[in-house]
């Protein structure tokens, strides 16, 4: 099938990659003009612009957003809403948030265009693997992406899940669990490295993921890093977040439910990046005011 | 080569059966005559007691202990030291607290008896996959179970980690993250299930599995188990716990590690089993106390 790939960043570029290695033909954009030559190269027809690429798509026509979650959605949306006709479709597959995506469905069924939401899972490593895809919209219109979707999935690696939003929804849980996942083994191997053994992390990474309980892909990741420098000598102690991991307890919060390891998953990346923290002078305060003890000065 | 297993529960025997399966010779015991029958059904050769067991092994002896930790650890070590000679090793693959390891490992070296502590993971999947182990003790002993461990393991499977104590503090270790990984997944899909979306878990489940950053062997027994009951309606909210979390956590704490998902993980279980809990009574009583807000009475 032909489609238009929007946003050529690590996902979209390596998903055109896979979409033009399976046969289907790829109209490729992006903001910067390098990433666009590099689609070329492998075989992408290149747009300059959003409005080029409408116009080099057969209707009905699919738009495919790899793009920044919040305004550039909007504005992608904007700009390609009165370019396309009815029985288009666009697809977001980044991040975005799952209320925004029912937002854009909304607005976009008024107009006959659908809107697809697609979470997509793989990072770096979906060029080989294939991206697990959760997909939230209207039925005719994932039927129509299903060449696409074979190409870009490894078997079985996307489905249907529900109405509009409900794969953004789904794709937001999932990276909430991937913090709390990646919070407990981080937790388990500093305990592992201030003990009183001298463990290789690589090493019981590598055995674990022999049989053992705790075995998954991140822990396969945990001892390529290890493998590398088994005391990460080399990173900050600095971690960032995209936004899936804070919406996940807004969503837990509207929704009454506990998620105390969710939350301590997100709240000890914002720790991460403190170096001076006002909440540990405040303890450091209190504990002098009321006892005396000693305090570090600056 | 022969060894004694002691204690065929659900890990003993699947162990006794893939080491005979292997071509290996098991003196089988426990306390009950059921499981001994079933080994020897298997082929093993049956022993009533341990000092039957030692008596049908040829010197130097192997020991395996999997029975629960603690004092039948120190029942069993006490009852098998004298009856064994210099040269013997007694392995504990059950879940011991490492410093009792430590603390078995030296009196036993003061009586030429080696002592190898075992930590062992794959659950009941063991006997067909395979277990996961972690070996601390002396590397000449750990050298002479080589073949045993082979059967047992899958390959690449085990590994000598460090001196008497090493292999169950890593299995403490991966037991706490073991923790936090099965609440993450929890909290995910309880969020998930009290979303407005109507998602099938076992779908989300399987998908996940394919490609995304979260697949592991963990969620694959969560699909298994959403397939066979998606509400998990048959099921009581109670969690129990065998130890090692807490241990886990006793751990972080003298060391000063923070361990803020791995306690949390513990917690929610120790929450599992309240239905009445005093803490929430307290809460209620207070928000009566200073705002006169509605309080549920009995």
């Amino acid at each position: 099938m032909e489609l238009g790939m929007v946003g050529l960043g690590r996902m979209g570029l390596n998903m055109t990659v896979r979409l033009l290695r399976a046969g289907h033909a790829v109209v490729a954009s992006d903001r910067s003009p390098e990433p666009v030559a590099q689609a070329a190269s492998h075989g992408a027809r290149p747009a300059a612009t959003l409005a080029e690429l409408v116009a080099a798509l057969g209707a009905p026509r699919v738009v495919w957003l790899m793009i920044p979650s919040g305004p550039p959605v909007d504005a992608a949306v904007e700009a390609l809403a009165p370019a396309l006709a009815r029985g288009d479709v666009i697809v977001d597959g980044g991040n975005s948030n799952w209320r925004d995506s029912q937002r854009r469905a909304t607005a976009l069924a008024g107009r006959g265009i659908a809107f697809v939401d697609c979470g997509t899972s793989g990072g770096i490593w979906g060029l080989d693997t294939g991206y697990c895809m959760m997909l939230g919209g209207d039925a005719a219109a994932i039927g129509r992406l299903a060449p696409a979707l074979d190409a870009l999935a490894p078997p079985d690696g996307w489905r249907h899940v529900g109405p509009p939003g409900a794969g953004h929804f789904a794709k937001m849980i999932h990276n909430g669990i991937e913090y709390g996942m990646m919070q407990a083994y981080a937790e388990g191997f500093e305990i592992l490295d201030a003990s009183p053994f001298d463990y290789d992390p690589a090493v019981l990474a590598h055995l674990w993921n022999q049989g053992s309980v705790v075995r998954s892909w991140l822990l396969e990741l945990a001892e390529r890093a290890f493998t590398r420098d088994p005391g990460l000598a080399h990173l900050k102690p600095y971690v960032e977040d995209s936004g899936e991991g804070r919406w996940t307890l807004h969503e837990a919060i509207d929704l009454g439910v506990p998620a105390e390891v969710l939350a301590s998953s997100l709240f000890a990346r914002f720790r991460s990046r403190q170096d001076n923290s006002f909440r540990d002078r405040v303890l450091a305060a209190l504990r002098q005011e009321f006892g005396g003890h000693a305090v570090q000065e600056r």
